[in-house]
């Protein structure tokens, strides 16, 4: 197994640039993301061609990134731009590699592949919402020691919500939901919903409705490799979908290496949006829920799983919960394929589909 | 090198199953080791074979453990009774591997070897006071970071005593006792004795006889792979050994890797069996000295070793007080060939030597 | 790459041996460093030849050390000279390799090549100094985990001074500096000098002098394979060099691994030397400079680097601040390839350069 490539990956959220530059190693990759003076965000390799120290343990001088150690500094593009002591100009080899970026959603994305294919409209659109300004919009971050997939397992199968999340139980629990899960073209959905059912307390406090019962839905859209928007929600019965209330949730993976991933979230409301306390609680409850709960279980099948990333080498029991996490698996199997072939359509394919 | 196939090994305690499983690698295997309501102890692979999470990091369900991801059950033959959102049975690889278990003298044993030859008579028949209720046997339990031969080979070897355990160093010090290793079958057996030497502070309280001089001994009986019972003691001139005092000790080792231990030990008295002081007193001073003198011990020797954990292929210098010691090597690199030769006699050949 | 061997490596300071033997790894060997009740410094394989515990573990016992475990000993020479229980003479293999060892400068020096080859006077002629009665010398240690070469660069470019010293920057900067390099067989000369200069607060407070400015110089001598010694200080314009400051500083790196290092470092003055506390504030600040400011910019490099310790197989950018940094590098690879194809001079030829 290896990456895609051709896709856009989220590396950071905006906010995490504002005191200096940050080190994160992204697909096998060390890296320095830093945002000039003149507001851009940047990636580049995190080693100096000259004595090979940390840029990120640099400063950010100008538009360019500083090295610590003899003071060369690299624009946004890798380029040295300054050699405190030399006479004449940088060597052409005097330069990082960088990577392509866009910011989108309060996130800043990085593009993997061939730089001439970066095209920022393969972001899926259902991340549109992210800019919305009738959304207020938290985000979260946290590191978890697996490989991305089985943290897509665990999304696409929300089976385990009843032994890993009893706080979080869905009403009724997961056995009296209904379940569907459809692809199309290379994005699967995974419906769960259940009519006349009991709004859990973080539903209540923020529907409009005073009925005890609403029928209520999750669905969720997974696209390669592992850019999910879940949106959940509840209405009145009969009333259209999330008609008293929709909380989408972006859940975004990026691979720090084929077992280690960092996991980026949002959630955002149309209700109460001034009420801060309500993104604390959503901070400080998905960061518990994810590190404590979900996160041992990923990081335990991980330590089982050793080096060999690929779950069908392991020959695992299939259960009927696990369909969309099997297509979603075998999607991305098969897109890593075709661009490893070179047979497969343009790289656009990815989003587009 | 590998690990003799065909025996019993100690997995845990008895009283370690008391809350819930407990995980622990024996022979490489990461195993769960579990008491269900049943009152049986059980041991399975630690791996649930959908989503490779630690079953040990679940909880006894009736006589199954529960996987704590999507609560699939196992029972102690190892056997799915219990998938929570499935129609119909499990399927017949919805199973993890099981090993045979017995429970005796407060201990719970695991058969490495083929299930049709698990014959608790297989223990060394000298294990059976551990069971005598006529005894009060105090257990202990630590963990050692070197190979177990490396164990053995201290047990078998009393001369260090004198330099790593002054305070219990044996009256007079080890070059003035007398000494012998002989050979029975497989078993291995040091003897070392003294007739009028000075009983140390343990044995001067737990004694009869007030006389200043005692006729003292020490009894090791060594069975492959490293279950020996140590018996130490003391009487009157001329009386019969032990009759003034007799210290029943079992040292066990369990390999957890190639390069540590599993060391469980017990300690067996005939007088005040009521005084929990005593109990104490092992504990705390058995524990002490095998995790702070023997233990440093022993991990140096592995550190230097590293991989290769024969002895021999390190062409080390041998002593004279190493002749149980490589007795002892010697039968059990013979044991190991034999059982991966099949030209050997039958399993039980062992511990029926 | 691997490292020279015909040469003197110090291995640890003389005052580091006055509590017990010590424990070190140098050339990635571990060795074991004592000092016998004739005042003798030995350095020996830090492994007992009968069960592979570490020698520095125990004590000194007259000339030699005892094992901990058993009680053997071993001479300055490796020689077993006592085996407490056994009858007889020690086995000739009953031994421990031993190093060639001399004592020069309150540093205790091993000769990593062919013992008949162990000449003292290999020892560069200007570390003569650290014996001068008429100077105060200083002796500090650390470790930093990072290939020596990679040390010799940081003390062979000082263009890095501006950047991660601030405090210790050099009058005016760096680049207001004359700076010559200078090839003499193998040994690399660095100077740098300003006339007219302003002294930095430890210069100003060690000088006799009271002129506002001065002519101040840095002067470094390279001997393969770390061995440097660094004079700096300053006089009154057209004064003989260091005529009003002088303060000689050997700069010493022994590999511990390729992957780390052993950095000893003196300072050494003919002013106040009966004031302890500039004694304490040398070891206070080299130690916090080398440690927080140099030390990582190494380690960052060593980790960028990884086994590949070469430099130009990584194929750095090269700065003109380089110069006598690559001329060493350069003279270290000739003299490793000319020992190793036994086509190159005599050994001696390394310090008699």
């Amino acid at each position: 197994m290896s990456y895609l490539r051709n896709c856009w990956y989220v590396a950071c959220m905006s906010s995490e640039l504002a005191d200096g530059p940050l080190a994160r190693t992204i697909l096998d990759e060390k890296l320095v993301l830093f945002r000039g003076e003149n507001g851009e965000a940047a990636i580049l390799q995190d080693r100096c061609p000259h004595r090979f120290v940390r840029l990120s343990s640099g400063k950010v001088a100008g538009d360019a990134i500083e090295c610590p150690y003899h003071g060369l500094r690299f624009d946004g593009a890798g380029k040295c731009v300054h050699q405190p002591f030399e006479e004449g100009e940088p060597a052409p080899h005097n330069r990082v590699r960088s990577w392509p970026v866009v910011e989108k959603g309060g996130l800043v994305w990085l593009w993997a592949g061939e730089a001439e294919s970066a095209d920022p409209a393969l972001i899926p659109a259902s991340f549109d919402l992210l800019d919305d300004p009738e959304l207020k919009t938290v985000h979260g971050y946290l590191r978890i020691a697996g490989n991305y997939q089985l943290i897509n397992d665990n999304l696409l199968d929300l089976s385990h919500v009843d032994f890993i999340h009893p706080a979080a139980r869905l009403p009724e629990g997961y056995e009296t939901y209904r379940n569907k899960v459809e692809q199309r073209g290379d994005q699967v959905i995974h419906w769960l919903w259940k009519p006349g059912s009991t709004p859990n307390f973080i539903q209540a406090a923020l529907r409009d409705s005073t009925s005890v019962k609403a029928d209520v839905f999750s669905h969720l859209e997974w696209n390669a490799p592992a850019l999910m928007m879940l949106r959940t929600g509840l209405q009145d019965p009969g009333e259209p979908e999330g008609s008293d209330l929709n909380l989408p949730s972006a859940q975004i993976l990026t691979p720090e290496t084929e077992t280690s991933t960092h996991y980026f979230w949002t959630v955002s409301r149309e209700r109460k949006k001034d009420d801060t306390s309500i993104d604390e609680l959503y901070v400080k409850a998905l960061t518990h829920i994810f590190s404590t709960q979900d996160g041992p279980m990923v990081e335990q099948a991980q330590e089982a799983m050793g080096e060999e990333i690929d779950l069908f080498a392991h020959h695992p029991v299939i259960l009927s919960s696990d369909a969309a996490a099997v297509r979603a698996r075998r999607i991305l199997q098969k897109l890593i394929r075709e661009e490893q072939g070179h047979s497969s359509p343009a790289p656009g394919k990815i989003a587009a589909a």
